[in-house]
Protein backbone atom coordinates (compact mmCIF):
# COMPACT_ATOMS: atom_id res chain seq x y z
CA UNK A 1 0.00 0.00 0.00
CA UNK A 2 1.08 3.43 -0.79
CA UNK A 3 0.93 6.18 1.66
CA UNK A 4 1.18 10.09 1.23
CA UNK A 5 2.05 12.77 3.90
CA UNK A 6 1.38 16.24 2.53
CA UNK A 7 1.38 19.58 3.69
CA UNK A 8 0.60 22.82 2.36
CA UNK A 9 0.79 26.30 3.27
CA UNK A 10 -2.20 28.94 2.53
CA UNK A 11 -2.52 32.42 1.86
CA UNK A 12 -3.19 33.70 5.09
CA UNK A 13 -6.65 33.32 6.28
CA UNK A 14 -7.69 31.06 4.27
CA UNK A 15 -6.55 27.56 5.52
CA UNK A 16 -10.46 26.32 6.14
CA UNK A 17 -11.59 27.03 3.25
CA UNK A 18 -8.83 25.15 1.22
CA UNK A 19 -9.43 22.59 4.18
CA UNK A 20 -12.88 22.34 3.13
CA UNK A 21 -12.45 22.44 -0.78
CA UNK A 22 -9.77 19.18 0.14
CA UNK A 23 -12.69 17.55 2.34
CA UNK A 24 -15.29 17.86 -0.46
CA UNK A 25 -14.75 15.10 -2.49
CA UNK A 26 -12.50 12.91 0.16
CA UNK A 27 -15.63 10.36 0.84
CA UNK A 28 -16.23 9.56 -2.88
CA UNK A 29 -12.20 8.44 -3.09
CA UNK A 30 -12.91 5.38 -1.23
CA UNK A 31 -14.51 4.00 -4.57
CA UNK A 32 -10.88 4.75 -6.10
CA UNK A 33 -8.50 2.98 -3.62
CA UNK A 34 -8.42 5.06 -1.08
CA UNK A 35 -8.18 3.65 2.31
CA UNK A 36 -7.34 6.88 4.38
CA UNK A 37 -7.47 10.62 3.39
CA UNK A 38 -7.07 12.87 6.87
CA UNK A 39 -7.19 16.69 6.42
CA UNK A 40 -5.66 18.44 9.90
CA UNK A 41 -4.25 21.95 10.68
CA UNK A 42 -1.28 22.63 12.63
CA UNK A 43 -1.03 22.92 16.00
CA UNK A 44 1.92 25.06 15.83
CA UNK A 45 1.15 27.33 12.28
CA UNK A 46 -1.97 28.77 11.35
CA UNK A 47 -1.27 28.71 7.66
CA UNK A 48 -0.82 25.28 7.21
CA UNK A 49 -2.62 21.73 5.88
CA UNK A 50 -1.56 18.29 6.31
CA UNK A 51 -2.97 15.69 4.25
CA UNK A 52 -1.88 11.63 5.17
CA UNK A 53 -3.31 9.40 3.19
CA UNK A 54 -3.29 5.51 2.21
CA UNK A 55 -4.02 3.93 -0.93
CA UNK A 56 -3.82 0.67 -2.06
CA UNK A 57 -1.44 1.83 -4.99
CA UNK A 58 0.83 4.33 -6.49
CA UNK A 59 -1.26 4.08 -9.10
CA UNK A 60 -4.94 4.39 -7.57
CA UNK A 61 -3.58 7.54 -5.87
CA UNK A 62 -1.76 9.18 -8.89
CA UNK A 63 -4.73 8.31 -11.38
CA UNK A 64 -6.94 10.02 -8.70
CA UNK A 65 -5.53 13.62 -9.56
CA UNK A 66 -7.54 13.00 -12.53
CA UNK A 67 -10.73 12.85 -11.24
CA UNK A 68 -13.37 15.80 -11.90
CA UNK A 69 -14.13 16.25 -8.61
CA UNK A 70 -10.16 16.22 -7.76
CA UNK A 71 -9.28 18.71 -10.53
CA UNK A 72 -11.92 21.04 -9.66
CA UNK A 73 -11.04 21.25 -5.85
CA UNK A 74 -7.76 21.41 -6.99
CA UNK A 75 -8.50 24.52 -9.32
CA UNK A 76 -10.35 25.92 -6.58
CA UNK A 77 -7.14 25.95 -4.04
CA UNK A 78 -4.34 26.78 -6.17
CA UNK A 79 -5.41 30.57 -6.05
CA UNK A 80 -5.46 30.38 -2.09
CA UNK A 81 -2.21 28.40 -1.94
CA UNK A 82 1.16 30.02 -1.48
CA UNK A 83 3.28 27.49 -3.22
CA UNK A 84 5.25 25.83 -0.32
CA UNK A 85 4.81 22.11 -0.25
CA UNK A 86 6.01 19.65 1.69
CA UNK A 87 6.01 15.79 0.28
CA UNK A 88 6.66 12.33 1.73
CA UNK A 89 5.98 9.08 -0.34
CA UNK A 90 5.89 6.01 1.67
CA UNK A 91 5.02 1.72 1.65
CA UNK A 92 2.96 1.34 4.01
CA UNK A 93 3.80 -1.91 6.60
CA UNK A 94 0.67 -1.58 8.12
CA UNK A 95 -1.54 0.01 11.44
CA UNK A 96 -4.54 0.65 13.05
CA UNK A 97 -6.50 2.04 9.69
CA UNK A 98 -4.35 1.57 6.81
CA UNK B 1 -9.65 15.31 17.22
CA UNK B 2 -5.98 15.18 17.35
CA UNK B 3 -3.76 13.88 14.65
CA UNK B 4 0.26 13.38 14.70
CA UNK B 5 2.86 12.93 11.82
CA UNK B 6 5.93 11.87 13.51
CA UNK B 7 9.23 10.39 11.78
CA UNK B 8 11.95 8.34 12.98
CA UNK B 9 15.66 7.30 11.70
CA UNK B 10 17.09 3.88 12.45
CA UNK B 11 20.19 2.73 12.49
CA UNK B 12 20.96 1.43 9.41
CA UNK B 13 19.21 -1.99 8.27
CA UNK B 14 16.94 -1.78 11.74
CA UNK B 15 14.18 -0.11 9.89
CA UNK B 16 12.28 -3.16 9.76
CA UNK B 17 12.62 -4.24 13.07
CA UNK B 18 11.59 -1.26 14.73
CA UNK B 19 8.48 -0.94 12.42
CA UNK B 20 7.37 -4.26 13.55
CA UNK B 21 7.61 -3.11 17.54
CA UNK B 22 5.60 -0.06 16.72
CA UNK B 23 2.89 -2.09 14.86
CA UNK B 24 2.98 -4.99 17.84
CA UNK B 25 0.20 -3.42 19.82
CA UNK B 26 -1.51 -1.23 17.49
CA UNK B 27 -4.58 -2.62 17.11
CA UNK B 28 -5.09 -2.33 21.07
CA UNK B 29 -4.84 1.22 20.30
CA UNK B 30 -8.32 1.74 19.65
CA UNK B 31 -9.66 0.80 22.95
CA UNK B 32 -8.04 4.08 24.37
CA UNK B 33 -8.66 6.39 21.45
CA UNK B 34 -7.44 5.83 18.86
CA UNK B 35 -9.01 6.12 15.31
CA UNK B 36 -6.01 5.20 13.23
CA UNK B 37 -2.09 4.51 13.46
CA UNK B 38 -0.25 3.52 10.02
CA UNK B 39 2.96 2.78 9.86
CA UNK B 40 5.24 3.45 6.75
CA UNK B 41 8.47 3.40 5.80
CA UNK B 42 10.12 6.33 3.39
CA UNK B 43 10.32 5.81 -0.55
CA UNK B 44 13.10 8.09 -0.12
CA UNK B 45 15.37 7.16 2.77
CA UNK B 46 16.11 3.42 3.56
CA UNK B 47 16.30 4.52 7.69
CA UNK B 48 13.17 6.54 8.10
CA UNK B 49 9.95 5.45 9.15
CA UNK B 50 7.14 7.58 9.52
CA UNK B 51 4.44 6.98 11.50
CA UNK B 52 0.75 9.09 11.37
CA UNK B 53 -2.01 8.72 13.51
CA UNK B 54 -5.64 10.51 14.79
CA UNK B 55 -6.97 9.99 18.33
CA UNK B 56 -10.20 11.18 19.48
CA UNK B 57 -7.94 13.80 21.49
CA UNK B 58 -4.31 14.89 22.89
CA UNK B 59 -5.12 13.43 25.88
CA UNK B 60 -5.85 9.97 24.70
CA UNK B 61 -2.91 10.16 22.86
CA UNK B 62 -0.72 11.62 25.72
CA UNK B 63 -2.03 8.74 27.74
CA UNK B 64 -1.18 6.27 25.84
CA UNK B 65 2.56 6.60 25.96
CA UNK B 66 2.45 5.22 29.68
CA UNK B 67 0.55 2.07 28.93
CA UNK B 68 2.66 -0.87 29.58
CA UNK B 69 2.73 -1.80 25.60
CA UNK B 70 3.83 0.94 24.40
CA UNK B 71 6.03 1.67 27.39
CA UNK B 72 7.90 -1.86 26.64
CA UNK B 73 7.67 -1.25 22.16
CA UNK B 74 9.38 2.26 22.93
CA UNK B 75 12.69 0.55 25.09
CA UNK B 76 12.84 -1.91 22.81
CA UNK B 77 13.21 0.49 20.12
CA UNK B 78 15.14 3.53 21.44
CA UNK B 79 18.59 1.00 21.21
CA UNK B 80 17.85 0.93 17.11
CA UNK B 81 17.26 4.59 16.56
CA UNK B 82 19.19 7.27 15.96
CA UNK B 83 17.32 10.11 18.10
CA UNK B 84 17.14 12.00 14.58
CA UNK B 85 13.01 12.84 15.18
CA UNK B 86 10.30 15.04 13.92
CA UNK B 87 6.58 15.36 15.11
CA UNK B 88 3.52 17.45 13.63
CA UNK B 89 0.42 17.86 15.74
CA UNK B 90 -2.32 18.84 14.16
CA UNK B 91 -6.17 19.52 14.55
CA UNK B 92 -8.03 17.08 12.62
CA UNK B 93 -10.35 18.49 10.40
CA UNK B 94 -12.27 15.55 8.86
CA UNK B 95 -12.06 12.90 5.87
CA UNK B 96 -12.20 9.64 5.24
CA UNK B 97 -10.48 7.43 7.79
CA UNK B 98 -11.01 10.16 10.66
Amino acid sequence: MYGYIGSMRTEPGRRDEVAALLLRSADALRAFGCRSYVVGVSDSDADVIWVTEVWESKEAHDASLDLPEAQDAIAAAMPLLTGEFTRQETTIVGGLGA
